[in-house]
C-alpha cells in the first residue's frame, strides 16, 4: 500500500477536485485526494450493488471474518444507508480466530453496530484445528464449505433473506483465473457478483466489493481507521488461490489496469445464475444439498469414523 | 536450465530405464539420463506429428531465426527423418541479424543442411531497424505480420506446401493466457499447433515443438551441442507476450504442470481450421489478404507517405 499511498510530490494534484492529491491508483491512471477517494470508492460499491439489484431497503447480513474486507464492507454499507447486521463465524483457530473477534468487537462497538456470532463447535463438535489435526490435509476448500453452509444456516435463523461477502477484485479474478487455466468453463459461466436464493434455506449472495482492488479497500480502511485482524489464518498457508491473485499482480504491475477489464469483461458477458438444481434432502438432518449428505452431517460423519 | 540439468544427487535413478540420472523435469515428476530424455524429446515431436497429421514424406520448410527453438526443431525433424530446407528471414537487425546468420550457417554446416536465406529489405525496401526508427511504436506485432508473409512467399516460391516453426508450449500457453485474458475468445478457438493451407499461395502451418517446454528445449540444444544466437532482439524489449509467460512460470513454479495442462486441455477441445473467410487481392500487389492492402504493400505506402 505504501507505494501508492505515501509517494507522492508535494504538488500532486487530484484527478478530479485538482486540490492536493494523497495517493495513487495506477490501474485507473488517477491521483486522489482523500475526499474523492472515498467518492470513488462509494460509486464504486453504488455501481456493483445496482448490478446486484438488491433494494435498497433489504436489510443485508454481512459475513464478518473481521479481515479488511470484510470489516470495510460492512463499514461502507452502513456508510450508504443499508441495513445490516453481522455474522460472524468462530471456526475455533486459537490465536487467530481470537484476535478476529476482538477487532470485530471493537469495530462494531465504535459504530454501535449489531453483530452475532456462530460457533462451528455448536454444530460439528470440534473446532478447525481439531477438524485439521484429524483429516490431515489442506483445508481451506473444506473450510470455505463449512462456513459457506454455517453463514446460510445463520442468515435464515436471523431472519435475513440476503448474505453479503468481501470478495474483492483481486479474489473474484484469481478465481476466474484458476477457473480458465484448469478449463472449468461451467464455473468460469457463473462468475457474478449476485448468486439469487435457490432453496427457502439458502438466502441469496452478493458481493458489494467485487470492482474494489485489495490496495484500495487497504487504503479505505486506513482513511477510516478500521483496524482489521492483522495476523493470517495459521491453516490457510500455500492457498492455491494466493498463487493465482500472484500471477495476476505480476501482470498487473506492467500492463495496470489489466486485472479489472479482465474479470468485467467476463462478468459484463453473464447473468445471474437463474436455473439451479434440484435439492436433496440431507439424509441425516434434512438440509438442502446436491449430495446424499450435507457438508456439516459430512464432516461429522468422517471424524466418527 | 541449471537448476534441472546439474543439481541432481549422485544416486538419482532415471524414472525410465533406472540408470543414474542427469537431470530433473519437475512438470513431468521424473528424472532422465541423456538417452531417456532424447527419447523423451522425440516422442513428444512424435505425437505432435501425429496430431497435426503431415505425412511423413511430406517436404518442411523450416522457419530459422537462428534461435534456440528454430534450431532444435530443424534438428529433431531431421533426427526423425523428415525432409526439410531452412529459411531465414534477414530482417537487418544489425548484429542481431549478423550473428543469427552466423549460427544458422554453423549449424547447417555441421549437418550438410540445405537453408536459403530471404531479405525483408529486398521486398519493401528498408531493414526492420529503419522501418523501427521511421514509425517509431512497439514492433513486435508488426515484425511477425512481415515476417509471417515473407515466410509464407518463400515456403511457396521454394515448392513447399507447409511450414513448420519453432513456437514451444510457453509460446502457445502465454498466447492463450493473454487471449483469455483479453478475452478474444475467436482466437481461443483457434488455438492449434496445425493451420490447414487456406489459398493456394499460402502453405500450411505446423509447430511441432508444442508439448515440449523452454527448459526442455534448452537442455535438448545442450545434450546435442547446439548454439543458438546468444543476443536477443533488441527491438522487441518489453514484448507483452514475454509478461504472459513470466505469469505462467509463476504458476509453474508451485504447481508444476499446470502449464502444460492448461494449453493441452484447450487444444485438445479443438480442432484444425476447416473454413475460412474469402481473401481479397491486395490492390498493389495481387497478393492474398483480408483487408484492401496485404502487409508488405501496406508497410511500404507507410513508409513512403
Amino acid at each position: 500500500m505504501e507505494k501508492n499511498f505515501h509517494s507522492l510530490p508535494k504538488n500532486a494534484k487530484c484527478t478530479r477536485c485538482k486540490k492536493q492529491a494523497i495517493l495513487r491508483l495506477p490501474s485507473h491512471n488517477a491521483k486522489f485526494c482523500r475526499e474523492c477517494f472515498i467518492h470513488f470508492f462509494e460509486t464504486a460499491v453504488i455501481r456493483a450493488m445496482k448490478k446486484i439489484k438488491v433494494p435498497k431497503d433489504t436489510p443485508i447480513m454481512v459475513a464478518v471474518s473481521g479481515g479488511k474486507d470484510s470489516l470495510v464492507l460492512w463499514d461502507i454499507l452502513n456508510r450508504l444507508g443499508y441495513k445490516t447486521k453481522g455474522i460472524h463465524i468462530d471456526l475455533g483457530i486459537d490465536e487467530f480466530s481470537q484476535k478476529s473477534i476482538e477487532a470485530i468487537e471493537k469495530f462494531a462497538k465504535q459504530r454501535n453496530l449489531e453483530w452475532i456470532k456462530y460457533d462451528l463447535k455448536d454444530f460439528v463438535g470440534h473446532s478447525m484445528v481439531e477438524i485439521h489435526k484429524k483429516i490431515r490435509r489442506k483445508i481451506c476448500s473444506f473450510c470455505g464449505k463449512l462456513k459457506r453452509q454455517l453463514l446460510d444456516i445463520a442468515t435464515v435463523a436471523e431472519g435475513f433473506k440476503v448474505v453479503a461477502t468481501g470478495h474483492n477484485l483481486d479474489d473474484e479474478a484469481g478465481r476466474l483465473l484458476g477457473n480458465l487455466l484448469g478449463k472449468r468453463l461451467q464455473y468460469v459461466k457463473k462468475t457474478y457478483p449476485y448468486l439469487p436464493s435457490p432453496h427457502p434455506k439458502i438466502p441469496a449472495k452478493i458481493k458489494p466489493l467485487y470492482r474494489l482492488e485489495i490496495k484500495e479497500i487497504l487504503i479505505y480502511a486506513e482513511l477510516n481507521s478500521i483496524q482489521p485482524v492483522e495476523i493470517d489464518c495459521p491453516l490457510s498457508k500455500g492457498a492455491t488461490s494466493r498463487k493465482f491473485k500472484m500471477a495476476l499482480d505480476l501482470l498487473e504491475d506492467q500492463m495496470p489496469g489489466i486485472k479489472r477489464n479482465f474479470l468485467f469483461s467476463y462478468i459484463e458477458d453473464n447473468k445471474p445464475i437463474d436455473t439451479f438444481e434440484n435439492y436433496n434432502e440431507c439424509k441425516i438432518c434434512g438440509y438442502p444439498t446436491y449430495l446424499e449428505l450435507c457438508n456439516l452431517c459430512n464432516i461429522k460423519k468422517q471424524l466418527s469414523s
